[in-house]
Order: C-alpha cells, then structure tokens, then sequence
C-alpha cells in the first residue's frame, strides 16, 4: 500500500507568560524581554498536525482528520483555549510555556492516541512570523 | 487632486478576560462564555489603519505609511503590545476589552495625530475569524 | 453609543453547475465555459458575514459574533455545505447558483435573524480569486 | 434587479522608483529613503477589481469575473508586469510610481472598459502589510 | 553543484463523493459522513509540485517552474478542474477520490515528465484545513 | 533533551533581472522570458529560516527567534531589501540572482552566525506560487 502524510490544522487562543523562577528577575528581563511582562500576554496559536502512514484501500485514506480534529479538541483544546497557560495547566507548572514545548505538550497529549498511522510532527504557530516543528523526543 | 485611501497593516498581542464587574458572576459566564475565564487568555491582534485623503503630486503619496506605522507604534503598540488589557491599560479599567473597544481606543489614539489625510477606519482582526471595523464616533 | 461593523468569516463547501434551461446548449457553454460541465463541479467557500450596530456598554459588543455564527450554521449551512446546489437546495431549482445568488440566499436567510444591530454586508469568495459583496435589494 | 459587486483579484511584478526630478536628491532621499534607492527595487503587486451593478436573470452574474481578468491582462498587464515603471511605462515619465498612481493607471486603462455594471473600486497591494483603495477621480 | 527543492503552487477545483461501493450504504454513511452525500459536494484544491535536483550553473534554476505549471496544466488540470471527479475520470472509476489518492493520480501523471530534478512531494490542500503530502510509493 | 526546528518568517524586497551573459541575447528571452526584460522587474520575497537543535531547559527554546531576526537583519536584509540584486550585490556579479542561488546567499550569511543548534533550511518565497528550500551544500 502506498503512505502518505495528512494533515489536520487546528487552533486555540491562550494567555502565557516567559518567566523562570530559578533564575533572577533582571536575567528572565533580558531573556525574553516584553514576553517576561508580569500581566502575561497572548496568542492565537495555530497547529498542524501530521498523521503519516499507509492509505486503506477500503476508505481511500491514512486517517479520517475529522477524527484526528476530534482527538485535539478533546486532549489538547479542552486544557488549553481560552486559557492562561501559567495558571491554569499544571503539566506547566514545572515547564516554560515556550512554543517549543507547547509543541511537545499537544504531541505528548495525542501520539498514543492516533487511531491509524502514527503522529509524525506537531508544527505549532504562536503568531503568523513564527513557528516549531516537533516529531518526538 | 484624486484622492484614495491607503491602509497600513500592524499588529500587536495581549491578553484580556471579558468581564463585566456590575453584572453577576452567572451572566458574565452565560455572557462572554470562555472569554470570561478568570486568569485570562489571549491573541496576535492585527489592524489595518486606513487614511484617506488627496494624492500630493510631489510625493503621489496621500500619506506616508511609514509614518502611520511610526504613530501606531509610539501611540498605542508601546500601550497594548506584549500587555494585560485589562490590569496593565488604565483606558480599560472602565471598558470592557471586547474588540469594539480596542478598535476605538486605536482610533482614539490616533485620530488627530495623522499629519496627511484623515483616519477613516480602523479594522482590527481578534482572530482570523473575526474583525471590526470602527469608523469614529 | 458609538457604533461599529463587526465580522465573522465561516465557510462551507459545495458543487454546482451554471447552466440556463431557458438558454440553448451552445449559448450555455459559450456563456459559461467550464462552469457549464454537465456533471457539476464545486468549491470552498469562503463567507463574511458583517453586522453593524451600536456597541452596547453591558457587553462590549455590536453582537456576540458566536450567536452569528451559530445562526448561519442553523440557516445556512445545514442547507448549503457538503450539498450540490443544483440538485439539493430548492431555492436555485428556479435560480442559477452562481457567487451572486447564493449571497443573495445567504441574506435572505440571516437578515431578519440577526439579534442585535443589522446584516450590513454578505462577502462570499467562491475561490481565493474572486467574490461578491451583497448589502441587500 | 438586486446589485452586487463583484471582485477579480490579479497579479503582477515589476520594478520602481520612487524620486521627483524636481526636487534635491537629498529632499528625495529624506522623503522617500530606501524607496529613492537609484537602482530601483520591486514588489509583487496584488489588485483586486471591483465592480458594481445590476445581477442579470439570465446569468447570475454582475458580469463575467473571466472578462475582468482578460481586460485587465489586454490593458495593465502587458504594460506593467515584469517591467521597470519607471523606464518602461511612459505614463509614469511624469508621474511617481507610487501605489497610488499607479491604482490610477489601472483604473484609468479599465473603467471605460467593463462591458457590464461600472467599476467601483481598484485596490492595490504593493506588499502584505500595505494597499490602496482608488475610486475615481 | 548544490541541489534545492523547487515548488510551484497551482490549483483547481472539482466535485466529488466519498462511496465504496463494496460496502453498505450504511457504512458509507457512518465512514464518510456529509462527504457521501449523494449528489456530490466540491472544493478548491490548492496544489504544491515539489522538485529537488542540482542547481544549474547556466540558468540558476533546478527546474523553470514555468514548465512545472505548463506540465500540470497540460497532464493533471485538464483531467480535473472544473470536472467531476467520480463521473468525468476515469482513474477513479476504480478509486475513492480522497485527497490521498488525488495526489497519487497528479504525481502519477507528473513523475515521469519532469525535465529536471526529480519530483519530491506533492503537496494537496482539500481545504484551507486539511492537506496531504505524497512522496511516492 | 528533546529537540525541534524553530522557524521565523522574515521578509525584503528587491528589483532584478535573470540574464546570462556568458549566453546570446536569443537563449536568454528564450531561457527566461519576461524575467530577462533589460530594464529589470522585483518581488516582495518572503523567507523562512530553520533551526534545529535541542530545546534548552532554562528557556524553553531551541533558539531565540528575536536573535534570529537580528542576524537576517544584520547580514542579509541590509544588503538585499529595496537593492538592485544584479547591479548592487556584488556576489551576484558572477552568479544570476535567481530563487534557488538567492537562497544560496541567504544560508552563506547566516550558517555560522546562528548562535544556537544549526541552520537546516532557508525557505525563499519569490512570489505566492513559487518557492525554494536550500538546506546546504
């Protein structure tokens, strides 16, 4: 059988904040500048996510993306839109809310849970200038 | 002298938490839904400043956009960008940060400060799904 | 009050065909070149659906643009989306369903629903290449 | 018979200038910095055309979207599209090829053109992030 | 020489319905939802054409990508667009036309004809929210 | 440590002209069309740059997107944005300034520059259609 990579955009809006409380205020102000501001800020993050596998003769695909839509919106989208991610998602409370690691959070969230094929990459957008590319530790 | 209109495109991110402190803690849930969450949430704001105005035949500019981008970021990107609406803007201490308001605070910002032409709209985008347009009181 | 324009975009896809059966076959395929395909084709398309209003104090808002959205998914996509014009929607049994008519049933169809202020504007792309804009007869 | 407006978006590249004879090269340089650059520079231009009028019974259509595009390929981009504005077109020997004008250029080279309804508006993208809007003299 | 990947963007647009016709039609139902609506439905596909080869010294180019677009417009748009995909091609008489397998028929009528370089991916967009990558078998 | 590719988007724009003068006059208008017009033509240029590396505990990032704007701004948008790529650049004296060789320049700049991980491709938007990845000799 032939494979192929789908892909599946999704997105959700959040508050977060840059901070590292191991560190001192004047190196997390020079670190991440304005994205250290104390009042947090945000982000209409935009994701893709890729399923890679073989295509099923019997439905003409690798998975149905309504499915894979299905599975963020019930794993990642519930914990994360419209929400501060400091505050209110605790797998962040030992982690900075980094793109990068937003990125290994929706990964960790849904790789076991693809039902046909296997995730091959999370690419997350926190704004339309910038983005991260994640396939697994 | 033909006249036109030309639109700048500028963008700024925030948090905010939709909120009414005069109403009950139910209505502002069954009213602003997720928007309400307490810890706030937040996104990549983009604006299109539009002036209109007569074309000057030694410029064939009506204005210059690289000035209104300039104002735009001295008059309201160092107030909102990277900011809490709500705790960190004293403008919205008193109104609510609904994408309405923040294209009136822009507008408000702005209106007499444009050297060519006149501001005629400002069209600020909350998501890729939604946007207003504020033309002045 | 002041007031503003607000927008949501939603989307739905379908086929068609433009054909004229008043019209002869020669006229129909020299009017509308490949639009004319006897075995329908189809796209994605794009909407704006733009309501304009005073902004209410309690709230913020024109209009909740979820309530927008829900209307046209109750109004409109229920009726339009996966569906082929010609065949499943009864109101182009008598009118071609070319980018201008169906905007013009998409008013029709929201006009008196809209709770708070008045349908403004029906932007609809039938590609990334052209639409129509439609403020009522 | 309801009105519409009916949009054609298009394309074209060339190469620019922006300097006015009649002023000193230094006013030039302090006006139009990087765009007065001697050796020109270039953009990728978007145009969207709009025009207004009667929907006909007999075709749904304002008028032919196809037509639009062929007028504006017979009458604009022929003249501009991977050209030099300032050395190739004469219409600009005494005119900035700034966006503006050249909106004028388009919309001067189709009103009188359009076979059905009139053209309303000529909007010109000169980068993502700047455009004009012209409307007639 | 140093290679590059190469990608042109093209597109079209087409009817379709998801059926297999070995199964049930309530199989059919429950598998493809509003996707096996009878009468067809239809989208703009938005094409990628992936070429990787060496950089020639004499033209600077792996591939002119005019002859890309020249090759789909001649071996793919012709068989698609504006067409029904289960009634007007024959290739699926025998396939179910989901975004997979349309992209194994484009880079079936492609791999072979490329001039230059070798054909990487083909990248297709259903809709603005799901898109697959085919790489061959 | 986990490890992912950051992206920033950046952009310029600039005039040139593909000509090889190591070729008659008739092989180059045959070669390369209209982008061999004398009098030179532009683009907005869209470009993408990709690091990868090892996502830092203390920051959450493989590396800091601000630094790597900084960098494209310090040692390729100075030399290429608002230039005559043929007549201003002088590593385009001996090499024609087409998508493929412009990536090329990009990546020279940048490789060993990036303070963190590694460069692993530039992506070089020409237009909306057309683009390159260059990941290196």
């Amino acid at each position: 059988m032939p494979s192929a990579v789908v892909v599946r955009r999704v997105h959700f809006n959040a508050a977060h904040r840059l901070h590292n409380p191991d560190r001192s205020a004047e190196w997390n102000r020079a670190t991440f500048g304005p994205c250290n501001n104390p009042n947090y800020h945000g982000h209409n993050y935009e994701v893709e996510l890729c399923v890679e596998g073989d295509i099923h003769a019997d439905t003409g695909y690798v998975v149905d993306v309504g499915i894979v839509k299905a599975l963020f919106q019930e794993h990642v989208h519930v914990h994360l839109d419209h929400r501060n991610l400091n505050l209110d998602v605790p797998w962040f409370a030992t982690r900075l809310p980094s793109t990068e690691n937003i990125a290994i959070f929706i990964w960790d969230q849904l790789v076991t849970r693809i039902p046909a094929g296997r995730l091959q990459c999370v690419r997350l957008w926190e704004t339309p200038s910038n983005y991260v590319e994640y396939r697994g530790a």
